[in-house]
């Protein structure tokens, strides 16, 4: 199933890093994942977190990622600081920041760890779902980065063409499969990136455009590396939702789980609108 | 109602901040919200909160903090940096630094903004509940913090002596009326420590304890001063519920809502957990 080499893939290119000193990484952004203004901010993320990936005092592995968006990410190089905190016998704190030219586009903190076996238990079911073979393709070729992904909607897909006010976009939830485009093994860079799939809420609800972005998302991830190898490279269900939008800002509530129903992340963001 | 002035509460006490520098704050920790490990970590949060809202360039309102809690915080003097990463126009963001001994215990990231006013609705209604009133207040000694609060179960209370396997307990769902002991007029401190006055899921999916504590919180702020000031000092209704628990980390996501109804917070946490 899997058609291309992860060195080969437009993903790794685009959250590739360079080692330049101690805590200290180099990368340049490439047009291939823009969006409305800069990357799709899920790459963004995605390289961030690459940071500690990468970086040789790294233990663990990821539990939660925040990334605050602040300011557009430019085409060309970029400055990557990430500095481990605090590390503890089996948890590590991160701080990273994105620069360029000398300014914060781009911060975030992780946390990882290593993980023992205990007691587990999933409380949130995949939700119910015709399988992702049995639905079409969206083909939308508005944006750079919608290439790199296979979006199968289930339910909740922004169509302004349908028009303001019909009754079944009186909600703001989405329900659909997704996977990289080419297909590519998952892993917790290409799991951040998936994470941050789902258009701002604002838009589903209302059907229309409107100037709007993430500024800050948070991601907790249920999985380790053998869940997501698991999951290899098929779809992955994503179902996201709003619960107030009020006066700029709107959040959302998402999860995304393997196709045999395994949680693999739980995350939240806010985003800005304009009207 | 309010039975005490802001400046004589021990909550104001806990939170406060002497500027010390550029970007530089010194407080203390005193034992009036202790805990299992530390202080109780609402209060740590709303410290550095603190740090951005005390600061002399801050810009606008919160709108999202993520707190990381990176090692246990020690009674006694700490360090607070709170560093404007970015301003733009309207927006703001900061990176809070909490130190004792020269050692990073807690990390954190916040968004502020000034917002203007905007389509907006609410989607995620407040449960239903009977008025705080007609409730018993909990009362524990167990921990210095729970004298702060004023609790009132509404379902999901977390109480070991019912013993494990009880039915009830088949979920990991708590519903609850909280506010400030005494009662304390609502502001973004004490709504930050509010938001995570849950006690772990995983002590209420058993019904029983074991080790554990947050690692890392994310609130998003859906309210502002002016909305705030509505909610006075009155109860606030907070539900919380665990999405996954896997191998040492559970997740948790939660709302708070004024007795009006208004959605004022969202947040999620992921917590460690032992066995």
């Amino acid at each position: 199933m899997t058609a291309s080499t992860p060195a080969s893939h437009a993903f790794d290119r685009a959250i590739a890093l360079t080692a330049a000193g101690a805590n200290l990484f180099k990368g340049n952004v490439d047009d291939s994942f823009q969006n409305m203004v800069g990357p799709f901010g899920g790459v963004t993320a995605a390289t961030l977190l690459n940071g500690a990936l990468q970086h040789p005092e790294r233990i663990g592995e990821p539990i939660s990622l925040t990334i605050n968006f602040a300011g557009p990410v430019q085409l060309g190089a970029f400055e990557l600081e990430a500095i481990p905190l605090r590390t503890n016998r089996s948890t590590q704190h991160w701080l990273l920041l994105q620069r360029q030219d000398g300014e914060v586009v781009t911060s975030g903190t992780a946390f990882f760890a290593t993980r023992r076996e205990t007691w587990s238990e999933q409380q949130h079911d995949m939700p119910t779902a015709p399988p992702a073979d049995s639905l079409p393709r969206l083909v939308r070729g508005e944006r750079n980065w919608f290439r790199n992904y296979d979006f199968r909607y289930v339910s909740g897909l922004f169509d302004p063409s349908r028009g303001d006010g019909n009754p079944e976009d009186a909600h703001s939830e989405t329900l659909l499969w997704t996977r990289d485009n080419p297909p590519r093994p998952l892993d917790f860079a290409s799991l951040t990136a998936l994470g941050d799939v789902f258009a701002p809420r604002i838009f589903h609800r209302r059907q229309r455009f409107t100037p709007a972005g993430t500024v800050s998302l948070t991601h907790y991830f249920h999985a380790d590396t053998e869940q997501l190898a698991r999951a290899g490279d098929r779809h992955l269900l994503g179902q996201a939702h709003a619960t107030r939008m009020h006066n700029n800002y709107s959040d959302q509530v998402a999860h995304l789980w393997s196709d045999d129903g395994q949680l693999l992340l739980t995350t939240t963001q806010v985003a800005y609108f304009k009207e």
